[in-house]
């Protein structure tokens, strides 16, 4: 009889849970969480607290009781591993109620430690309103803390997913939000301009965003907190949630001699193995390999440790099931809006010297005749020389979320810019267009690449050479009711023909309209007839995005 | 300079003519159609009648005018193609508001004609009550007929996307509708028992759906008409729409002597050339290649129309753009519910002599403890040995059109069921699970071709061999509340490990629950125990569709 010991019982290590015991009557299961909690909604806490959820008992999945019942695993809550022994094969746990330590061999172990909250040293953070949000407990104590103190100010501490969810929830309860960032934007999985329709919307919704801010310290008073920060401002707040990011709880691994990848997660295989045999490691804690970038990334994710989770039990128990690479899609509702992605940001692509192109298209989610239809923002980055598709990203109120998993399984299939021309989605008034999103970012991206278009991005436009002309073919109460380009010449594209004389042959034309679409058809006129130009992707809804990333 | 006519100006036509103009502002352009509008949204014309789209104006997506400004295209309407000269290059085009005739050359030629309504011989069908719904005339009269006689019941025959909608439609003014569907089932492109939801919320918005039922004659009435159905019954209407399918246009270009394939469709080649040199052909008209069968296949949707006339648009200015095949991906909303699908049907398999494997999940579309979660009923079509993809349909009311295009793009790659395992969609609890709907198939998929499980149908559960007992491990309540299969032993999941002293091992056991999740845990149960076992996929819900399916 197998022995297998879980150490962490939500995603990664509940799905090996469970299963561990479909693929074995006869292993002996025990999984053990220092939280009075396993197999817990996490994602949905925020949730919660603003009241979508209504019941809390919603959020516990699987209880100690039917985890046993079900699938006769042995859960041990309030149970902290805190040494493994990896040559006599033994764990040391302590019961967290009683205080007391005990040793229990194994024969497989599986590390689901998850991750901890990143909390930089900042002077008077360790206080009776100051919480993160990741547990049960933690979302308890922040209702309460609302509850008794009827909170009319609360602050958030950093813009990613639980930051953004926090903030929401806040307002949903009617109370006022301060959200500080560190970097110029939130939500950094996604590039800067693609960001700024998430800040509009944070500001819309009554969110005092403070961008490229940090918290200094914190100092109580009599009916809250005093926040320091680092542009010399103080703010008075009541609540004080902590989401400035997380890393790989590695501790335990490193006390078994673990390998430690470069990232600062533990190392494993694509068999979830770690350094140390008969150690096993999934999910947040652990490092996974990039799909686009081929390089170890940390990735904590939901989806990903869900799977990681069933390939080791198979694994655990002589299986040979592979987990390959993880491309990070990911999805977070900011109010009114949605911002997703899949693969690489531009940033990251930077960052690792891949050498990537990129399109921008601003399509409507649905036939624009059809009542709620709402523009998609959709950036696709791709290969120069190939068209393999690198990453995805997109934003807006209806239909992101089957755009960038549309997306992710083109990049997944190692699909091209050329693939997506061909994609058949579906396609009635209230779900699509004849021609999808997905669809227009591949006409644009392979006219591009097919040498069919030239294009130039905002930069070229806010900064033109001395040889070049920014030419915006809107129509004029267009440029009156949503802004002009400054210094560039307007002629609409309906009349653009007619008026060719009036352009210079020695001139390149940077044409631009709202989205793009109008300016390739003046693109086209103009270089069939003889014109210099380039289509500035995306049109000025991009510029819009670009110009407010600098004023963030 | 080259001359290009193109015979109808919607989707592949209009298509064709705007992309000809991108590519070459030499080419003279000229199209011509029939009708009094060109490119018009002829998806829109049913959510007019019902008021989705409250301005008739919106569904004129250019008219002759625009496109003349826009693209310099010369827009004739009211203007039939009523004969080509191959030989002489010529066609012969018939100006219907003057009855003049006049004859044009080409150098290259497109014909866009279309599809038309399939129209059987059935008396009395001529009349002023009568309508198709595929034009904008159609709608204007269909509308005019509604105000000017108060209408009070409407009879629609034929349950296809257009039959379906049109009904929905008529419901949304307080219409009483009957719907005569010669088919035991609705929308014929899925297989019977994904039809039964459909079936099932017709007759929940007060429709009178008679399946199984032809018209066989009209006679008008004082105030209406009176129908004659092919089961004696006898039904007064004031308003009759006729949406009985379609056919390909084929008359003109049999008139040139085009090849015409065995399908009805004219015959083209991957460049979208008939087998008449300089003649293209695009649309509805023509036969397409489907992608999963390889053979040829009438596909009258719009997505794969606009494509086609593109790569025409192409090649007849000297380009070599290949249009592939089409998977007849599409969509359709009725009422609450969508209905989509992607790939081959079960019963196109059946036809085609093509080895598959099916099974059912009904997941939900999100994160069943966030608000508004909605069951998928999904099932996935693929080959026994390689996995590969076949198709896929989808029925229900929030999440449909995500999961068909996640799932035709992955067909689109080539993909395998393992593959789906894998795939990394956007999870927020809002928008999806940690393991998605397409996660869970490829799950059950992969499972199944690994040896993991053995499943049965419904079938098998409905008609039992000797050696077979049919378990359900749902709880007793549900048994109550949802209902249970006749002659199935009840041991519910939880109780199952301590009870399986009462199980016979000279017995196989067919487990079920309500939507296969259950069954999966109970069939490793028994299994890893040294049971005999199959799981039912899809549980209790698919047993409910199909048996359903039988009773309509």
């Amino acid at each position: 009889m197998t022995r297998i010991l879980i150490v962490g019982g939500v995603a990664g290590g509940a799905s090996a849970a469970a299963r561990a015991r479909r693929m074995s009557e006869e292993a002996e299961i025990i999984m053990f969480d220092r939280g009075p909690y396993v197999s817990f909604a996490n994602c949905g806490l925020p949730y919660h607290i603003g009241g979508d959820i209504e019941l809390r008992d919603a959020l516990l999945l699987q209880t100690p009781e039917s985890f046993k019942q079900r699938f006769n695993v042995d859960v041990r809550v309030h149970s902290e591993v805190t040494h493994i022994d990896a040559a006599a094969k033994t764990i040391t746990v302590k019961d967290l109620q009683t205080q007391q330590s005990y040793s229990i061999s194994y024969d497989k172990l599986l590390l689901s430690p998850g991750a901890v909250s990143v909390r930089p040293n900042i002077p008077g953070l360790d206080n009776a309103r100051t919480f993160g949000l990741r547990t049960i407990p933690d979302m308890d104590q922040i209702k309460t803390i609302i509850q008794q103190h009827s909170v009319q100010h609360a602050t958030v501490v950093g813009g990613g997913y639980i930051g953004l969810e926090a903030v929401e929830a806040l307002r949903q309860l009617n109370i006022n939000v301060t959200l500080l960032e560190l970097a110029p934007q939130v939500m950094t999985a996604v590039d800067p301009e693609m960001a700024t329709p998430l800040h509009q919307t944070l500001r819309d919704h009554g969110v005092d965003l403070r961008l490229g801010t940090a918290l200094e310290s914190v100092s109580e008073t009599e009916n809250g907190l005093t926040l320091s920060l680092n542009n010399g401002d103080r703010l008075d707040t009541e609540l004080l949630i902590t989401a400035m990011g997380v890393k790989p709880d590695t501790s335990l691994a490193e006390s078994a001699g673990v390998n430690i990848g470069k990232t600062g997660g533990i190392a494993v295989n694509e068999a979830m193995q770690t350094s140390v045999s008969d150690i096993y490691a999934v999910g947040d804690a652990v490092e996974h390999i990039d799909l686009v970038t081929q390089q170890p990334a940390l990735i904590p994710l939901a989806g990903p440790a869900n799977r990681q989770g069933r390939s080791a039990a198979d694994n655990m128990l002589g299986g040979q099931k592979i987990y390959g690479h993880t491309q990070a899609t990911a999805i977070c509702r900011v109010f009114n809006l949605a911002a997703a992605c899949t693969g690489s940001s531009e940033k990251s692509l930077l960052k690792h010297g891949v050498a990537y192109e990129k399109i921008y298209v601003h399509p409507m989610s649905h036939a624009g005749y059809f009542p709620g239809a709402k523009p998609v923002s959709l950036k696709l980055l791709f290969a120069p020389d190939t068209g393999v598709i690198l990453g995805a990203q997109a934003v807006g109120e209806d239909g992101i979320d089957k755009r960038i998993d549309v997306l992710a399984v083109a990049l997944r299939a190692g699909m091209t810019v050329f693939d997506l021309e061909t994609l058949e989605l579906c396609y009635a008034p209230p779900y699509g267009s004849a021609k999808d999103v997905v669809n227009l970012a591949g006409f644009v991206a392979s006219n591009l690449l097919r040498g069919e278009i030239d294009i130039c991005q905002v930069e070229d436009i806010i900064d033109p050479q001395p040889h070049q002309v920014v030419l915006d073919v809107r129509n004029p109460p267009e440029l009156e009711n949503v802004g002009a380009i400054n210094g560039a010449l307007n002629i609409p594209l309906d009349s653009l023909r007619d008026r060719l004389n009036e352009l210079d042959r020695s001139k390149e034309y940077l044409v631009t309209c709202m989205v793009g679409l109008r300016a390739h058809v003046a693109y086209r006129l103009l270089v069939n007839s003889g014109f210099k130009a380039k289509n500035m992707t995306g049109g000025f809804k991009t510029y819009q995005m670009v110009k407010q990333q600098f004023k963030a």
